[in-house]
């Protein structure tokens, strides 16, 4: 594929494991990217177009039949391919900021470091479906298993990523970890333990460096 | 992944492009296997679980919505996986006979050579999914595009697929006959061009031939 228009907006990408908060502080980062006078495109993976979220939903609503892993995979990135086609490079040709929910990033850090899947065959998928396109910005919200599992259950909520054990979400934040480390320029890691507040003034911060380079 | 099982069944998969009379000659080949005692698993692709089929329904129904063709090749090696993990991997474990109406030679000449999609990253998830299995038999139904899109215009039929023009099928026919060139131990071209009653004919002695091994 090549790329017939020259990208002019900006891309960012919020990643944690479970009960990190990532919902409270999405909205957050959309309404202090407004307030930038940014034009904003939010959304979310696996998911982001109609035929995406259809692929979404056959991820997370599939309790006859158990999904192979490497089907599973696969569905993830053929719903990435197709929100990268319709949505973020469209977006992002058009000088627009896009914010999405979860990236590629996660899919290193579910199904590489927690169901320890292939990275060279990650890696494969990555390159096929993104080309050289990365995100501008990653925020990535990390907190103890412990605390996220507890916010969680607070929540009463449950699906089927939240149906797995400590010790997957244990491999899960290793790997999102590991992510940082290898993209430093990109990564950057929002302490989520903090109260709300301070947690917010962090990813404020962040955002006033990413856009005053 | 392992293979935990010895496979003692047979993979039988029948390929052609639009018009060659799959539906026909696969009712027939069915018949011809219960006929010799064998144990028969019918299936077909893209689908053959509940989720792939799901997948396949994504993959033909999607009119409000352009599917990237990348999203598209990914999406039919998901319902590939799935459909060799739930279906054909435990049939030929089990001694059964599979017969599948498609297989991934249709995404070699759909995919590959009908839409000019890479060949190395075909065989690249190819070999992500299928590993080593490969069809035992692989009856490849040919016949001149022209004679096809006849018979397809008299059935008045058209799905996705078959609203693509008659280059598109010109080169989907070639991809065919190549992989028939490259794997030439495992493939048998039948001249659907012939009447019906030759083409069966000639059905029956390749599986004899299968058979008697």
């Amino acid at each position: 594929m090549t790329e017939q228009h020259k990208q002019t907006g900006s891309f960012i990408t919020l990643e944690g494991g479970e009960g990190v908060g990532k919902s409270t502080n999405l909205a957050f980062i959309i309404d202090d990217l407004k307030n930038r006078g940014l034009s904003v495109v939010k959304t979310r993976e696996p998911g982001g177009t109609p035929i995406a979220e259809q692929v979404r939903d056959l991820l997370l609503h599939h309790a006859d039949e158990a999904l192979d892993p490497t089907a599973e995979l696969l569905l993830v990135f053929a719903a990435r391919a197709q929100h990268l086609a319709q949505v973020i490079k469209p977006s992002l040709y058009a000088g627009k900021v896009v914010v999405s929910d979860r990236f590629t990033d996660a899919s290193f850090a579910y199904q590489g470091a927690g169901r320890g899947l292939s990275i060279t065959v990650l890696e494969t998928l990555e390159k096929l479906v993104q080309q050289a396109l990365q995100p501008d910005l990653t925020l990535l919200l990390d907190l103890p298993v412990a605390d996220g599992m507890a916010r969680v259950a607070k929540r009463g909520q449950s699906d089927r990523f939240e149906q797995q054990q400590h010790d997957f979400f244990e491999r899960v934040r290793a790997g999102y970890l590991a992510r940082a480390r290898a993209f430093p320029d990109r990564f950057r890691i929002i302490d989520a333990a903090q109260p709300l507040v301070d947690v917010q003034q962090q990813i404020r911060q962040v955002l006033d460096e990413f856009f005053s380079k």
